[in-house]
């Protein structure tokens, strides 16, 4: 009976966050489409002359920092609903606890922030921020409590997953929602979720997480086909790379040995995202020392930085200057690329006939953006093509230098799509120079298929996830016969920028100073013979099975540890005693001064089966011990089960290790 | 430099593995094409008068016992080599060593043998083998040893790798490509090790276990393409779906409400799943009663059931016995239909004008009649269409009950193609009955899609497999509009299933009595509560710090276990001694009797960090213990680290746990 509710609100959170999903994507689109018409119709009416020069540009301005205000805001009620969201989710299926991150309060903030963010054609996405709405969704839904609305809302009656596994399953449900409802990827949530959260794969989580990314898709579909219902479905997604097409039917758009070429754009990509890592880092440090203390100053900072976004946005197409002639002979073409035809924007030219190529990359959806980038084909024959390699170039540069000043802002934020964005666009320009080499025999894939290269091996370089992100793209390609270059590129891209630096996510995690810890045991535990005893803090706060409440009392007071050791007169560990157990014990005793020495027995509450380990066992076994089993603390014991120390998560970071390392080689084993 | 080892042996497992499999497709084509040349041949003689009545069947029953008989005396040579391989490879997985599994003479009678037995026409497919086969090289390869050849090849240098763990992460790499292989499904071979294998999921083994698979596609790509290498690469690939078609383009070939009905055909696929394994079942537990016993009479089995399968083979085109004229209005249809539609089987009919539509399902290699099943478009307005719902009735019945007879005897076979074979004919059935209700209106998807539906189906009932079976399936499609059917489909499907028995690989495993550990805690240690003093044999066989060389020698060769406590004179645990740790110790001192009564120090071999429970800890706990760090055996203490017994991987199956429930509730704690 208690799984079948667990698979009901499972339901339910897929429900809710496939339709938070398209209603955050419908006003996106609403508030820019009102946003860009008034821009238009302000640059045709420049052109003409029936308005006056810089009318556009104000329009602009006041709508973008309109839009970057409200998001802005939401993040001055709710800070922590700034950024991606995902390092935060992935902390939390760590098993770290950060404050508010799964308030109901949080994610209205990021939910309705986001949507104003993107609207306002910040260099952002909305990916992150729905992986993290995913999340606060499960948990909400399934703790059945908050206290937004100041009431308890336990009269749900699902209580009974009150607890810290029950919630980091559901939250591992919602975080696959998210990606699911971001990027339309069913597979690529759940493998999103397992990878980051599961450190026991059960089949049943995998099944219900499963459940839940489908919930959310099946969702997404019946909001879009509401019309169609009875119809043939639609296969627009929320988020999708469009329909690649095979130029000749049985083949794959490129050859075996362009493999080799997507190896180095790969590469190549890794390098871009390794240098946007590093400069993302330097500027989140120079900003949390500077800009971060006073709510203020990072509203004026965001004020600021739209207003160079703005300006830069609006000087590139003015810089490029040129009117490109719209494709005429379109009768051969796909739906699909006459539809992106129509969505060229003629920036200053004459509307209908022209379009700016670099206003078209700037002035659109990013999404629509993504989609010219893959999908228009090269003329062939001549040099012509819809964007000249020029363009892309003064498009490529601006545009992510633009996007790692942008990240780490109070507004939330994510970094899938400009990442993409901006690899696309390398991608398109590195077939373009290929092309130059050789364009009549077809030696080289079409520019589409490098730019799908491109906007992989950029991502990759960001974010450096393993299998999940190449399902997800896999999954918003929509085609496997990418599968194998995908796979490729990702790899290549995230072995070149390990090199240099961690992925991004992780950096902010770590300066953040959150003790997550990674799959793999830190490298320093494999060079060097570390043993438990050596890494273990030996100042253990101990309790006797039966104690007097005046020590209990001053011991909870004064520490702050979720557990304490139970051991008798020999120093033999009896059992674990948690501090939300001992706590009511103690309250309905100190009431009175002299109620101070009275004994309880705590032998009945205690915890006989704690997890322990050995003094002297090596540090990788410890720290498997921990990443399996999702610990937080664990007792160390010698021969004789006495307790001689105790470990947590931040003992077993790289930096603690080096510690404990250092120190031990100076003095000896054990701090005092 | 021994990262880049391991790296380089994945690279060659890869490309190995990649080739086998290239080779395998290769010999079974040209076998199976030899073989229906000339029983075409003479059955158009038949049919003109050419030759005597009956040449056909004998020139096929010659064929189809040759090959089997090829196919036996495979497994003859090497009894492990026969059926599927998964359930082996699941258990080496999970940690289980079964003898001679990962032999290089298990690898060449399989593969030998697994083409021989799927060119004979049997309902077998050689997926199955194809993972065991990516075992054996991955085993083979990183090991550097066999004893085939009777000589030790580690002068390969690569004898590091010589443990438990690397072993089993070469062995996941070498499933991955194994699936990669058989269904040119990268992605899913992944999923399938990761799920099968590994309890500790680390970010470096999914990384090779990626390579590995991207290794194997890239080969058999690069043998596909040995002729084009500087064209446009063929999607074909060695196994696959074909192409599915949209229909309309941007919408899918499906509408919202069908999902519903595709769960319907979910839940009958999980009917006709758990149906089939309870019936293999059955006939497997009679097979090893009286057959498995004797060399002879497997052998004979396997030509009673060969004959057998010929016969119904023959007589079912001649109970159709109708002719169908070929489609001529063939235009417009795709070049895949084209191609489809010149591999209908005319059996007696007129060649080049008439097919037989029964024959042409079972009269073709399984591959062909998948891709027929799924792409033949139903004509639409009037009610011909290639197959008829009585041809389909008249191949699925027959076709399962074979193969639920053919699973198990003594020739290499797998699963996956006669279920997908079978529920593609079943979905096929399906859509017609549907369309019978209204086929004008384009209500109801094509019968392709509801094949597909069938297909996934009844795999999922049979299989039980999570998400890498639907990763296969899609990456097999290689449409990603079926996402969201698929799953549905797969979960129904299991969950039905779910409902009567286990999948048909557990089962396998069951029968054999092997201890095999399920994701999953047992359930009936979820409703009673079991603590681990109550399953563990108390009667463990401890040694002395410092222990007589007798009492060793004595010892291991009395008793089989891998592992002894080591106890100080309180009983108190000090490590535990590995046997092939004491083996050596004990061995150069038992040259003479006199030895005997020497001591031999065992503390600076002993492990003192040996992973130990309390006898109070839940069995949830000891569990998962076991399963997430893939342990063989567990000390368990009480309070004061004394040894109080010993849990083995048998004591916490479910039989035994409820063995020990019941004995406890007779007796209390703890066997003698």
């Amino acid at each position: 009976k208690r799984s079948v509710k667990r698979w009901g609100v499972t339901l339910v959170v897929g429900i809710i966050q496939g339709s938070i999903a398209y209603f955050c994507n419908m006003l996106t689109r609403s508030l820019s489409a009102v946003k860009w018409d008034h821009v238009y119709q302000a640059l045709q009416d420049e052109r003409t002359g029936d308005a006056w020069a810089g009318k556009g540009y104000f329009i602009f301005l006041f709508y973008q920092t309109l839009f970057v205000s409200v998001a802005s805001l939401m993040v001055y009620i709710e800070p922590v609903s700034a950024g991606s969201g995902i390092p935060e989710v992935k902390c939390f299926l760590n098993g770290i606890a950060i404050p508010r991150i799964v308030r109901l309060k949080t994610l209205f903030c990021k939910v309705f922030g986001v949507t104003f963010s993107v609207a306002a054609g910040l260099p952002v996405g909305k990916e992150g921020p729905m992986v993290h709405s995913g999340a606060v969704v499960a948990s909400s839904v399934s703790q059945g409590k908050t206290s937004v609305f100041g009431y308890d809302t336990s009269f749900t009656k699902i209580d009974d997953f009150r607890n810290d596994r029950e919630k980091r399953d559901f939250v591992a449900c919602g975080a696959a929602a998210g990606v699911c409802s971001a990027f339309s990827a069913p597979i690529g949530g759940v493998l999103f979720a397992l990878e980051e959260g599961a450190s026991y794969w059960s089949t049943k989580l995998t099944w219900r997480v499963f459940f839940c990314s489908m919930m959310t898709l099946l969702t997404l579909y019946t909001w879009k086909n509401l019309d169609s219902w009875w119809g043939q479905a639609s296969t627009e997604k929320l988020f999708s790379f469009g329909e690649f097409t095979s130029f000749d039917s049985g083949a794959v758009n490129f050859s075996i040995w362009e493999l080799f070429l997507f190896v180095i754009i790969g590469c190549l990509g890794g390098l871009i995202g390794a240098v946007f890592n590093a400069s993302n880092e330097q500027i989140t440090i120079w900003r949390m020392k500077h800009v971060n203390k006073s709510q203020l100053r990072r509203f004026l900072e965001v004020l600021c930085i739209s207003f160079i976004v703005t300006t830069v946005s609006f000087i590139m197409p003015m810089v490029w200057g040129r009117c490109t002639e719209l494709p005429v002979d379109v009768e051969d073409w796909s739906e699909q690329e006459k539809e992106l035809v129509e969505a060229l924007v003629p920036f200053k030219c004459v509307k209908g006939k022209e379009y700016n190529e670099v206003a078209s990359l700037i002035f659109t959806d990013a999404d629509d953006a993504i989609k010219q980038l893959f999908h228009f084909r090269e003329a062939g024959e001549d040099d012509i093509s819809t964007f000249s390699s020029a363009a892309l170039f003064l498009f490529f540069l601006p545009y992510i230098s633009l996007a790692t000043i942008v990240y780490g802002i109070a507004v939330p934020s994510g970094l899938f799509v400009p990442s993409l964005l901006s690899g696309a666009a390398f991608g398109r320009l590195c077939g373009h120079l290929l092309h130059k080499l050789d364009h009549t025999h077809g030696t080289f894939a079409d520019s589409g298929s490098y730019a799908l290269m491109g906007a992989a091996a950029v991502l990759g370089g960001m974010a450096r996830m393993t299998i999940s992100l190449t399902v997800i793209l896999l999954e918003a390609t929509g085609d496997m016969q990418y599968v194998l270059p995908l796979m490729l590129t990702l790899m290549a891209a995230r072995f070149t920028g390990n090199v240099f630096n961690e992925g991004l996510y992780d950096i902010h995690i770590h300066l953040k100073r959150i003790p997550f810890m990674d799959q793999d045991v830190p490298e320093i535990a494999e060079h060097h013979e570390i043993v438990a005893n050596q890494v273990m803090s030996a100042d253990v706060k101990c309790i006797r099975p039966v104690e007097r409440v005046g020590v209990l009392h001053d011991l909870l007071s004064q520490h702050g540890h979720s557990n304490f050791p139970i051991v008798d007169e020999h120093g033999t560990l009896y059992g674990t005693a948690g501090r939300n157990m001992l706590y009511p014990t103690v309250q309905d005793c100190v009431l009175e001064p002299s109620d101070r020495s009275c004994f309880v027995d705590l032998r009945p509450y205690a915890n006989t089966a704690a997890y322990t380990i050995n003094e002297t066992a090596s540090i990788q076994r410890t720290y498997r011990l921990f990443r399996t089993l999702g610990l937080r603390h664990l007792c160390v014991c010698n021969h004789n089960n006495q307790v001689v120390g105790i470990i947590t998560r931040k003992d077993l970071l790289p930096e603690a290790l080096l510690e404990s390392l250092l120190r031990v080689r100076r003095t000896g084993p054990a701090r005092g």
